[in-house]
């Protein structure tokens, strides 16, 4: 294992992660809080790349809101490695970004994609799926995605078909799924060939610049615009301006999901299988079920508190730093305490934390998101 | 309605509230928070006795952790009105005191008990039966206990069985009963002559004085001791000496049942029945079903809180001033922040937020309780 000199990993930390409200905040999304440990989310992405390119290598492409915390939580990067987009476009611009970015000056370049906000538990393991992705990714026009090994019926992901292996390790995409639902969701973890899409994808600069002309071609000429700003006075002028004329798409709809439609042979999308732990944190539900795993508390309490009295208690997960937190006869129940607001809800219900922040911003109460 | 010269009121303020954790504490007890609108619950007991007596005539038995509290949250009393037990002896010693104390410039004064953390709904109808527990009590050797008419199979009170009556509203007690089980409950409420003892009662100083004489007599010796050093510079010294040699009881078991055992008409004790919306406020729970009863809040939720947003969350109580609280999808949860410390329960459970104090006092950790 080492670094590979074409290889740059970009990272996408533009989300808001309204789930986590009341700690994700625009100015401290989701991957800027240590939801695990002491680092922060994005720390910790940029940590377990570490081992595979040195610092300068990186890009981050975030939002005006989240930048400046980004600068402080990573100072191994340069300012001009982060990258601030004036308008959420979603991910298929901001990695295009990059792509053409890259490309000027480092065609042979290796771009791998990654989320800013998961979590995952064997970095070594993580390590070497990479280094292998890479490798498949520099054969050719080859796009590869890591797919996590399902552990359970997940609903609220999409889901990779996989078809033939290619060498041992990488499987031919057949087909990407939306969010399935429980019945299918059983069929696929069974049928043994369905694997979690991760988000996580690696590709030459040269192949996804390709693929952007190829199925966003309006987009990618945006993007060759700004790209040839790079490096002079007015790049941030051109991207404020430019930017905004992107196609609001996510990679997925834009490229992988159109060229895996062209059948397995010609698609060359390649799925490489992934048992490194992972967990994309979700939800609270999901941050409970990874403390859970991770260190199995007495009754499945997690909390996260100056100290606690726990009595005729279950599963539940409390965030009240600095406070004596006594439960009492509660099951399964959520609560975090910030300075300001206080969130009060069960692990089932959970996932519609973001429906608090959305009437937030309804109601135009800013202070509080 | 008007001021009667004979009257005393004495409020018994020693109580913790330990159910009011983490509100209340040894020098916030129960009966030092505005639980129910602004004032406090012992300046809402004062106020609702001042049609009937002034100021002056007031006395309050409390301890030295609630008595600088209680000086400044009813200033209209004198230092000398508010008298602090070295150690708590229960309710027999404390208006014994009271009595002993009243009996040597005042002996015909008729002596009210009354807790310091009730509320009551009607004033009037309290200041009226008050006024007629008063005539009776002022009659003769009588007692009165004012009787709470029972609306619900309630098995946390005692009850009071009522026989004959005396002269159209009050009636004679023939007995005393232990808190009953549900069935019993049931039965009591059924049969029509039961009533919740209600802690309130009525009787002259001399009627007390002799009470304690006969039931007490040790005790009875000691307050009288006690009483004879009022009005020097030995009182204070006198008090922190003596009163720990008081026997700790109620008045309840040490007059009241022995009494009520000879028949009831030998007894001479009387239960007044009163219908003035009376609540002891025994738990967050019986806090919960008062607010609710009295404003009828959006699905059963009553939520302190500089702001609130509910989603699909029914029947709860949220303590949080200053902060904005997020329910979503949780039932019947009770939830109280304070400075340093958070309670999470259920309505079901929070009888036992009393064992959270135990258990902050075995760990010696008096900085939470």
């Amino acid at each position: 294992m080492g670094k590979n000199s074409n290889f740059y990993p970009v990272i996408l930390a533009g989300g808001r992660g309204t789930r986590f409200w009341p700690l994700s905040r625009r100015k401290r999304a989701k991957q800027l809080l240590a939801l695990d440990g002491k680092q922060t989310m994005i720390q910790q992405t940029v940590k377990r790349l570490l081992p595979l390119a040195s610092a300068r290598r990186f890009w981050v492409v975030t939002n005006e809101d989240s930048r400046p915390a980004i600068l402080k939580q990573l100072p191994a990067l340069l300012k001009a490695q982060v990258l601030a987009e004036p308008v959420g476009r979603n991910s298929a611009p901001a990695i295009g970004l990059a792509a053409f970015l890259l490309l000027r000056e480092h065609p042979d370049a290796v771009i791998g994609m990654f989320p800013s906000d998961h979590v995952i538990a064997d970095k070594k393991a993580f390590a070497a799926t990479i280094e292998r992705g890479i490798e498949v990714a520099a054969a050719g026009e080859n796009i590869v995605v890591l797919g996590i090994r399902p552990t359970r019926p997940e609903t609220g992901y999409g889901y990779i078909e996989a078809g033939s292996a290619l060498d041992g390790d990488a499987l031919r995409v057949r087909r990407f799924t939306e969010k399935p639902d429980a019945e299918k969701a059983a069929a696929f973890v069974a049928a043994g060939n369905y694997f979690w899409n991760s988000g996580m994808f690696l590709w030459s600069a040269r192949t996804l610049a390709n693929a952007l002309r190829e199925h966003l071609p309006r987009t990618a000429v945006v993007l060759e615009e700004i790209a040839t700003a790079w490096g002079t006075r007015s790049f941030a002028s051109a991207l404020r301006r430019l930017y905004p004329k992107c196609k609001n798409i996510s990679i997925d709809y834009a490229v992988l999901e159109p060229r895996s439609a062209k059948g397995e042979q010609v698609g060359n999308i390649f799925c490489l299988p992934a048992d490194f732990g992972w967990n994309d944190l979700g939800s609270w539900t999901a941050l409970h079920e990874h403390h859970t795993a991770k260190s199995a508390p007495a009754e499945g309490n997690v909390i996260q508190s100056a100290d606690v009295f726990v009595l005729n208690a279950q599963g539940n997960y409390v965030h009240a730093p600095g406070k004596f937190v006594a439960t009492v006869g509660v099951k399964d129940i959520v609560v975090v305490e910030t300075d300001d607001a206080l969130l009060i809800t069960t692990r089932q219900h959970a996932q519609d934390v973001g429906k608090v922040v959305k009437h937030l911003d309804e109601k135009k109460m800013s202070r509080l998101t």
